[in-house]
């Protein structure tokens, strides 16, 4: 197997009122509050069409967590028995980005106010998504 | 806003009869062939858990793609105004970091056969996340 990097670009950031990651909810869903998504003027041309309302998938850049960690107790529960990161949302794995479904409330030029955001304060974002047709069911 | 960078490395790749991006199903659900899985051995451990019948999110480097693509006609459909790229699912953005959600269908030591995979042959793996129990009803 031949290992490959690639580089990826920060394309914007969070702006919460979280900034402690072991505070912060482990899912967006579990009481994470609402945060701005200010995003670089360079990709603003990429948000056209995102409207107030959508749901819509970012995927971040979970600056604090370790890569080293191939194994976890699941949520953090001393109590669980360790298993593989993948079987896991655990933000400490080999390459730690972080998956947010959230709604769009309100959108003011290049920044975006979004629900439910669980990320802390100044964590890279790396890509936003539409959701599918099928994931319409998801919440 | 400072633009920040960061390297992601392989985990694995997908190894898939897909072989043409521009043949390839544009969404898993939409006649995505079944493919392996070939995780790096070094990441093995990071798999313990998962089991066959468990549906996953699966990210990879869509490493065919373009990244200096801002506005895109939806679903390559010239007739359709473009539109911004975060509001889709191309392949072509910023950080090619494409999203598959599959289920496990078999796993053979480092190696995973999964459904409905839209990813082409050598696709890169970059992690691999559990489904959230709010994911459940997804599909």
């Amino acid at each position: 197997m031949n290992e490959a990097r690639f580089e990826i670009t920060s394309i914007g950031r969070v702006e919460s009122p979280l900034d402690d990651p072991a505070a912060a909810p482990k899912q967006g869903d579990e009481g994470a509050p609402d945060a701005w998504l200010a995003f670089d003027p360079a990709v603003l041309e990429g948000l056209e069409g995102l409207q107030r309302g959508d749901d819509v998938i970012v995927l971040t850049w979970l600056h604090r967590a370790r890569r080293d960690v191939l194994r976890v107790h699941p949520r953090g529960d001393p109590s669980r028995d360790r298993q593989g990161v993948f079987t896991t949302r655990s933000p400490h794995r080999p390459n730690p980005i972080g998956l947010h479904r959230v709604e769009i409330l309100s959108i003011e030029g290049g920044r975006i106010r979004v629900s439910n955001m669980e990320a802390v304060d100044g964590t890279p974002i790396v890509d936003v998504k539409s959701t599918l047709a099928a994931d319409a069911a998801d919440r």
